[in-house]
């Protein structure tokens, strides 16, 4: 049973069969976009969009974002890439061509709570998240039935200290090898190293943040304990360090001396949900480059 | 030489001469609200704006603010306090009234960074901070000639570890017995647990702030390393906890991955004039309680 | 058939049995808040939080929230209000006390676009909006499974020019008597005089604004052409005057040349729908005052 | 006598003496950042920064801003212009190239309100404007002695309806042939036609902007009586059509129905000075390209 029709909308992905993004990140020196563009006009792409950004002119790292189009794409895309690799070597580029035609396969991990979800889902249908999501993966069966009333496969993997490894065994297993990006929207589990590699900077992760931060628990009572004005949260890619991975987006709103600790958990799940949709949003549209702990986000 | 000629503007402390404020703070139970304006009433005075915040119904705190007008309130002020201690001592009232014609007097302490100060010279200039500024106390002299051309005595007081008491003991005699708050305009130096024991909840601090804080030295470096996308200041009381204390504004301003770690430096200052001048106002105009850590502003 | 539980939590509406809100506007004058406050004293109550308002104190207008705790508020109500008005008469009052538990019911107007809708269902579902929806009246049918999946009643109602007089009649006769407020959700359809006098301050409508406004059509493509650099959303009550009711709440948000008319309709939905809830929730919560075509909100 | 001493700061002109920013706009079509950066790497030069948009691929106009360090740059500019201009003519360029160390030289234009002046000489003096301010001019001489603090030059040019002709023509000759922008600083005098075409684009005024927009005098009482939540400022070049040229940055403030009129002028003046500043900031780094009516900003 489907409920929701996802309505017929154009999307970039449907509107441009022949447009792709490239992105690169290199150390910098003088050329780099000379040759670039030299190879994309050379090969008769027409360059749309077309962004750099040096970290620091001498000796730093360059990095770059282009959205060419280019007849006949579908066709041509491989040999591309093939030839392009002489000029990424000669540079000493990390680079990816991406067919935007070619929708990314999102994966969602959730536990109870559902405010990140239902939003994701909800731009997902009103056309504003231009991907497919593959499936969803819970360790409780709570958003079981609202998930499938999309039409979308739900997995219920629980987790405990004891079967943890197994747990993460099968979510690879129901996940397979063709998943562009994983969003924990709201999961409560911390994801081991060895997971984690196999997905490196294609984990998004959301979570509360305030000025200043609070250590230890319960940190929105210690924020209406302390009398904070302004509540945030964080969307980054997950890494080792437990909310230390490379920050993707950040919002806040203003409070008061009048919310309690009910009021400020609300409003931070507002924030959550649209920061979170944010950076899934860019991710999706290959906006982002990722160099040691630091995003680089060309929007 | 006074450059700058304060324009003759109608500030609030000019138009109501017969203006006061009563801020209360007491443990909440029935009647408080009643016996306050009963006795204003019955004293003749007509209540103009009243806020009251009760943080937990059951067995917390009440704290309220009335601005009223009672007719020859130069006159009767004393009286009514003095009536007013029978209420007050009833419901256990911690409780002060401040007349409105009476402008605060201001202690302005700054180093060599005058973000601050020039934004707080500036508002009082164009008769938005109804107070007078009594002095500026500074460990360096480069603000002095600035200072003096606004007419403002300026102070110039050395710190360094060794003579760091009697610095401040300098400091306790310049400022004398008639400031009502003490302004830390970007003033790098600790204050001392006696100083402070001094001016309780009458030091305002300003600092950067970050999501995620960070520890240790030069955050604005740390903050672009880990490409944080927004950062903000935050206008506290000075504790004994270095800035630990209660929070009386914050406010952040959006950043990218492209502002270098001068530009973050220089939309930090932006923000932090504003905030703390924020901060000052509320302050002067009596608008902020404070109960164990965390602060109740009425605005 | 009912996909999405309402899941059990503890809104206001539950918690507080005993707890009520009154609304007062009338001319200002001296002894307005002593004498509410002392008859809800007289009268057993515990005022929880009280906020005034006085837009000039010299023969203005008067405007006062108060939120109480009465035992055995439920008997008690009627009997309250009764003696109350004594009181209000004196003073010229337009006054109004609502039974906490008792909660709003809602209609929502809706026609094809559905963000607000799905929004306002979202934060019913979690518990956000303490209210009760009970009806959903549209002119076309996109939104019936959707709503009706929630298990509520969907009417459609379609509207033309020549059978508008009989569709209002229909409106009406579906709204029964027992309606606190309708929410235009991205309703297409202006609503005649006569239906809007039915419901005066009680009909709420979302709309996009910009700085500077635009005339005529395609609003969003005169934004684009302009190069603005901020869109926002209003949303006010409905008057005669098209668009031009007392506003309620606004938000805007950042958008820049390289948005096009496409993505800046996109954040305009976003903005709407926040917007519109955040308004819907302070008219359940009574905050909301209206004097000639100004609101006074107080949160 | 110079009060304020500039602080000897590192800003972006002093430190890169070889560095050259290019704008260009032309159709779009194949091949044009292909040319362009082939043409600078050819001539040595290393691309620091580069942003292109494109505002409709088909058919559609391409703007481009480039930071490059060409070394020897001074010596070798004229040169590199002459060179261009052969790639600028194939692709029907409209183009500049810019040193950066040639600081652009400001001329400010006030009335008698002096929040934007104040500001912008604040920014100044903190290093944070990297400009020359060559001049202030004003209809008045109340802030003839603040500005002549600076060290700069002063002149008062009396503006009435009958001597306007004259006084512009003055204003002509105190400016000279060697102004890059001129600020309108709250300066109230209506701009001529004429005197607009000798600086097309190159005019920068700031005014106040509301959700939606009040047509008619006293804009700010206008704005209080209907209650507006929001209010803002817009900086925009100076055209023909009064208040209607393109924008170049908006910010906005929340207010509440308790803030006057007064204190709705005193907002809506600190929003001012920042969106001034930001124009202006934007405008002396060359960030800014116009096209019809609209501004592409690359920052």
């Amino acid at each position: 049973m489907e409920l929701h029709v996802k309505r017929d909308h154009s999307s970039s992905s449907h509107q441009y069969p022949n447009r792709a993004r490239m992105l690169i990140s290199c150390p910098d020196g003088p050329g780099i976009v000379a040759a670039v563009s030299h190879f994309l006009h050379q090969h008769g792409a027409n360059i749309v969009q077309s962004d750099q950004y040096t970290m620091d002119p001498d000796g730093g790292m360059f990095f770059m974002r282009v959205e060419f189009d280019l007849p006949k794409l579908g066709e041509r895309l491989e040999e591309l890439r093939t030839q392009f690799s002489t000029v990424a070597e000669k540079f000493k580029m990390d680079w990816q061509i991406f067919q935007v035609s070619h929708k990314k396969r999102l994966a969602i991990f959730v536990s109870k709570e559902d405010h990140c979800l239902v939003e994701l889902l909800w731009q997902w249908q009103a056309g504003d998240l231009d991907a497919e999501i593959a499936l969803v993966v819970s360790n409780h069966t709570d958003m079981q039935s609202y998930v499938e009333s999309f039409g979308i496969p739900f997995h219920h993997i629980p987790v405990t200290a004891e079967t943890k490894a197994a747990a993460e065994q099968r979510q690879l297993e129901v996940i397979g090898g063709d998943i562009d990006v994983i969003i924990l929207a709201r999961y409560m589990q911390i994801i081991s190293p060895s997971f984690i590699e196999h997905f490196r900077h294609k984990i998004i992760n959301i979570h509360h943040s305030f000025l200043p931060a609070f250590v230890g628990g319960k940190p929105y009572a210690q924020a209406y304990q302390r009398g904070v004005k302004i509540i945030g949260a964080t969307a980054h890619y997950v890494t080792e360090e437990l909310d230390g991975g490379p920050i993707i987006e950040q919002d806040v709103q203003r409070v008061s001396h009048s919310d309690d600790v009910n009021e400020l958990k609300r409003i931070g799940r507002t924030i959550e949900r649209v920061v979170l949709a944010r950076a899934v949003k860019w991710h999706i549209e290959d906006r982002i480059l990722v160099h040691n702990n630091k995003t680089v986000v060309f929007n």
